[in-house]
């Protein structure tokens, strides 16, 4: 195998676990902690999870192993979208299983939540996994997106699990997947299968985050990541003097990765999804806010800036929303082949003119005509828009190169620039994890496997105090079902955790508030540059802005 | 100033100098060589420098300085586009010129060679010059495209130069703008301005290289960030293992950029350009050869892969090349106009395929209608075709998708999957520099220096054995007649140093001729990882495969 010379390195390191976890597996004794309740909908919760709702939060601390000596077969699973650190899980688990009982056996089903119901996988052994040490990607068994929910889907999960000996299942994954797991917990509990299942969370959205979980893996990589990335192009175009930069960044609805981004490189612009709701904004106003900051400096002589675009802002624009419902109707059944049946572009936007309410005509014509196609070419299987693919990065620099012409027109803006955009996504899931992702990764799979031996089930795998030095983390678990609340979903009641969105009051987004208008105008710009795995601890072990803010707010 | 904690980390950080710089500067002789001579039509670049031409290559070596105690004002300008380590030759010169005498003044022309016509600098101080140590960017100050050709512009820079009482000018650029500075360089020598001019060799693309340059600065650090990113999407399609991602690199026409990243890498596909021109390729056999490797690997199961696209492909394409001239034909003079007026897509499309050739109009057929419209729409002053923003990789992608779908349908291709784009350049090249590019950029400075001290005018700062430690590396100096030939530009015979396109019989392209074929099938990644500028030498002083290959095979 051709290895890179950074991937050799990284074999080397050895993560960092929470202090209570260093004294081997003997000395990790638990420490039981009060019963817990759903956030909301308690009763509704309790209802469903009889089996497994209420337990007590728990806690590791040094002291005699008093778990029992049983064999143990543990399944592990990614789900969902890669994030940096996911090999790490395994890794730990698969040490502290190894460390337990050298007879313990970890299997890896393949290709995601599928591999469990296919009986798809591989057994690890020291050799295959420490190929995957400190590195980035989930290839160590690949990842998918099925989705393990339905009774039928768990009566096959037991088959193999009761063909396998296998005596627990880790599922490493976001919001959806830890509910899954909660479910499925509480099946197996139900139905005496003698299963234990836990969660890890993980995405780098930043979205799977509440009171037990200060942050999800892979958030801290992707995001540093990325703002190198940003601080690049800062630098450049302080450099060149003549370009405005667009850059959304991944991170599905929620504006987490944005706000960081924002945070570390100081961009001139970051627009917030969540702010955009609140405040009911349209997208001439979003537009205006960002030429008015384009003017301002191109006034000062700064015809240069950056702009940070969340992927799902598009979203959060009401009169969007209404004007893609609008598309939906207008396009739903029958009528999807007259449409595509007119001869031209022209009368296809006759036919458009025809069927949108005055409202949202006048947004839709605001549009770029490759936007305004896409939303009308480009349709899921279901005949609907595709509002993710939507290039809202080139929807935001041409509406702003449009008013900043107008502006020109009118003798207001005197400044000249370019536009050019950016989308960075696929480029951070993978990276090699920052030393912080790496030791919290080892240390949720380590700390998910101790969970396990005390014959927790329906648990998440927690570790908290993560601001501070990793001696001073705190390893445990908690209920899933406590981050659980009932939620409308395609048209159902369901048991979920609760996605987390940027909270307007919260400290990050306070914080950026209190210095936008500055960064706006000013040029402010941090140049983060590449993530460090080596070298004085400043600059190698650097806790994301969002998690520092949020826990001094604490 | 709010820094990042690399950027503080960074101003500790000391370049190396090579060994026979490392004594002071007190410590520093001439080791005179042979004369020289152009690489090309000797008697024609003799005619046009007969003040600089066939001078004798020099190197230093350790002796004692007999350079003339004259105070030095010296004036430095970057000039075109951003590469990491521009910095760190200003601190090198700046370092060199105050160690020798601290009444010696840098100045910073600003902007570019615009600075320097409009007599805008700043002169450079400890405090100021000590923010930029081992950072990326020009925005120290700043830089821009304006071309120092005329006598005109010649007898400005004279002035300017008179009234500050510069000694020596210091060009830091391309092949373009190094042809400029032996241009200057010969008209202040034949005009006794009692100015020097020196040349420091700059480009990310890589494409200013020959026998006396072995590497441009910046294509180091650039190609790392490009590497990095590339590889953290192989890992990420080899997680999620449904898509081919198809990314577009920076370099301009030459394909150093993408064949470096290649190896770096290795990615599935990397096209190469020259190797497009020599075999004549058309659009239809690039397609093919890539929609090869998609089916190839498809059949194995494997439907994912990356496919690097250099910037410039499109124009070694002859069938291409030969439809924008058509294009550009079509719609010359007041044909706009007419074009313009056309009421709709349809209407113009019917003009242009009454237009173009049977030949071209097959090519112009098989383009995706985005890309034919951006080829009508899109035109720059002059109305021609902007070849470098067509997007290659969207075309590319298309083209194969759509071959594919040929293949499904006749039964052959069984696969399945996505396709993603991406395009890198501005994120390269204003990164941190590597610790090759700040040893690099910082002794080409510091060696400027010693050039101008000695009295040289129309040398390129040469620094050579680069693939061996700094302690090893050679210091001198080239005539920069040496690297130059006639070339007809713009209907002109020009004297300009010689492109360096990749050469498909050198030993970087070998070397990759030799692995593709397993890269393109088998899944064969590598995943650089990011830039690191601390840790094991192993890690943080990598020399490019490109150079290392080259020097090799010597």
């Amino acid at each position: 195998m051709n290895l890179s010379p950074l991937q050799i390195a990284r074999y080397e390191y050895s993560p960092k676990l929470p202090g209570m976890l260093r004294n081997g597996v003997s000395e990790i004794s638990v420490k039981v902690g009060e019963p817990t309740q759903s956030v909301a909908d308690q009763d509704k919760i309790k209802a469903l999870f009889p089996n497994t709702y209420g337990k007590e939060e728990i806690k590791f601390e040094k002291g005699t192993n008093t778990a029992a000596p049983k064999k143990q077969v543990v399944g592990v699973i990614l789900s969902g979208g890669q994030a940096p650190g996911g090999h790490n899980v395994v890794c730990g688990l698969y040490d502290a299983l190894k460390a337990t009982n050298p007879e313990n056996v970890l299997l890896g089903f393949k290709g995601g939540p599928s591999g469990l119901l296919e009986d798809d996988f591989i057994e690890m052994t020291d050799e295959y996994i420490n190929q995957y040490r400190n590195t980035g990607g989930f290839d160590i068994i690949g990842s998918g997106r099925t989705k393990l929910e339905t009774v039928p889907q768990f009566e096959i999960a037991t088959e193999v699990c009761k063909k396998h000996g296998v005596t627990a299942i880790v599922i490493i994954g976001g919001d959806d997947s830890n509910t899954n797991a909660a479910v499925l917990a509480e099946y197996m509990a139900a139905n005496n299968t003698g299963v234990q299942v836990i969660g890890c969370p993980k995405t780098i959205d930043g979205d799977l985050k509440n009171e037990d979980i200060e942050i999800s893996f892979g958030f801290d990589t992707a995001t540093k990541t990325y703002s190198e990335l940003i601080g690049n192009i800062e630098r450049d175009c302080n450099s060149a003097k003549k370009y405005w930069h667009f850059i959304k960044v991944m991170g599905r609805s929620a504006s987490h990765v944005a706000l960081e981004c924002a945070l570390e490189t100081q961009a001139n612009i970051c627009l917030i999804g969540e702010e955009v709701a609140a405040k009911k904004q349209s997208l001439a106003d979003i537009t205006k806010q960002i030429a008015d900051a384009v003017e301002a400096r191109g006034n000062n002589g700064e015809n240069f800036g950056v702009a940070i675009i969340p992927e799902g802002i598009v979203e959060f624009v009401p009169e969007f929303g209404k004007l893609i419902a609008e598309i939906n109707e207008l396009l739903a059944g029958e009528k999807t082949a007259e449409f595509n049946a007119l001869p031209s572009w022209e009368a296809k936007y006759a036919f458009i003119e025809a069927g949108l309410t005055k409202e949202s005509m006048a947004v839709f014509a605001m549009l770029p005509t490759g936007i305004q196609q896409q939303l009308f070419l480009e349709r899921d299987p279901h005949g609907n828009v595709q509002v993710s693919l939507i290039e809202s990065e080139k929807l935001f620099a041409e509406l702003v190169k449009n008013e900043l012409a107008a502006r020109k027109e009118a003798g207001t803006y005197k400044g000249k620039c370019g536009f050019l955009t950016h989308f960075f996504g696929y480029e951070g899931r993978c990276a090699f994890p920052s030393n912080f992702d790496a030791d919290y990764c080892y240390s949720l799979g380590y700390n998910a496997f101790m969970l396990i031996s005390y014959g927790y089930t329906g648990y998440l795998s927690k570790v908290s105090n993560l601001s501070a030095p990793a001696e001073e983390w705190v390893a445990g678990g908690m209920p899933i079902t406590k981050m659980m609340n009932i939620e409308r979903r395609n048209g159902e009641d369901k048991p979920v955790i609760r996605k987390a969105l940027v909270e307007l009051d919260g400290a990050p987004f306070k914080f950026f508030e209190a210095n936008r208008d500055k960064w706006a105008v000013e040029t402010c710009f941090l140049y983060p540059g590449a993530i460090q795995y080596y070298g004085p601890a400043s600059v190698c072990d650097i806790t994301t802005k969002t998690l520092k803010l949020e826990q001094e707010a604490k």
